[in-house]
């Protein structure tokens, strides 16, 4: 059997697990004191440790081993998104996105919006998730729900949005330059106003097409991740 | 309101809608005799008609009136995959290649599959919605269960597999050439064997690789999917 994997932020700190994955080890998978586990801390680090006291619902460790580690990446994602209604295409959007690689994703409240408010500890665990079965090492950051105004004033080395247009501008790869710091909008499925678009062009967010296709919102997000992973590959 | 869009394959000989898609203008849309609506026959043409009768289930069309059309595609994408114990993830994956634009999607049983027989309706289904929605014209044909032998058999003029392996081949990008027919094959969760490994290497196919994360089935036939679009790109 696969040494069990667990989420742990601040293993350095504090030599427990949170309780949602302590009850996972205790109650899904059984562990038991002394076993061997592997920790993530989501930023670059992974760690081999022993359960060292199973008390209540909470799991103990004892010293860290690192095993594996991972510079900072030469180029980081962030998407940033107008939430669909049915928040189970915003989970897999996040599935997806976190087993490529991905450093953040950001949700937006724009005019033709379907969603005005969300909640994230379900994302949150979802992430976590992908991040174990994927063996990446990166947990990206999930916030929101930011305004139209907050994102779109935000600065950052390369900013980008999807733009529907006829004839359509040039594609991603086209568009975006290599190693960079991306942050990438995806508008709702309504698209941006134009007077949103205005806003973003007068802000250095560049235009780019994702294709012909009309794609849903997360299939939006998704090739975006996947685009600029394929963009960096030497 | 947009023009209801209709998958009639058949339509320049048989003048009315399928019982679904009849069910779906009369009962969902409530569409009127005289309505104008437009048809996809799934092969790249898209008409213009009218509704000229709804008797009982069936809603019959008046003359077609060709409206868009795409050649035959300078490349084409046929995927393989070893279905996964949730058909969910196989639904999402059918949508999401629906989406990206896709010619074939075929499934087949290897040795550590963990799905040994497949229906097909509900995934067509999909994959007309995903047409539809997509604004795509060419519907993929949806076939299998295939066995591991039949298709490691076949004959095509770009045949790859996604290969784990460490260290990992070349990827997709630097693999595949540009403007084929491609056919690809991605395993089952728990990869395929050694010995199949050697047989589609014996027949052929070329092993490349989706990079260092682990990606689940469905996200894999997504990435290889949206892959050779991008690289198609010009």
């Amino acid at each position: 059997m696969s040494i069990a994997v667990f989420y742990a932020p601040n293993a350095k700190d504090f030599s427990y697990l949170s309780e949602e994955e302590s009850f996972h080890a205790i109650r899904v998978l059984r562990l038991k004191v002394g076993e061997v586990i592997h920790l993530l801390d989501g930023r670059g680090s992974k760690y081999a440790t022993k359960i060292s006291a199973i008390e209540g619902k909470k799991v103990s460790f004892g010293a860290l081993e690192l095993i594996e580690s991972e510079p900072k990446p030469s180029y980081t994602i962030h998407l940033y998104v107008a939430p669909t209604k049915q928040m189970e295409r915003m989970e897999w959007m996040v599935e997806k996105c976190g087993e490529f690689g991905i450093h953040g994703i950001h949700f937006f409240a724009s005019k033709n919006s379907e969603r005005k408010e969300i909640k994230l500890h379900r994302l949150e665990k979802t992430a976590i998730s992908a991040l174990k079965q994927s063996k990446n090492l990166y947990l990206p950051e999930i916030t929101g729900l930011h305004t139209f105004k907050e994102i779109s004033a935000k600065k950052g080395e390369e900013k980008l949005f999807a733009f529907i247009s006829n004839p359509p501008v040039a594609v991603l790869s086209k568009t975006a330059l290599k190693g960079k710091e991306y942050h990438v909008l995806v508008g709702p499925e309504g698209d941006f106003t134009s007077d949103e678009s205005a806003t973003l062009k007068n802000n250095h967010w560049k235009p780019f097409s994702l294709g012909k296709s009309i794609l849903r919102t997360e299939t939006a997000g998704i090739a975006v991740c996947h685009g600029l992973h394929i963009l960096n590959i030497d």
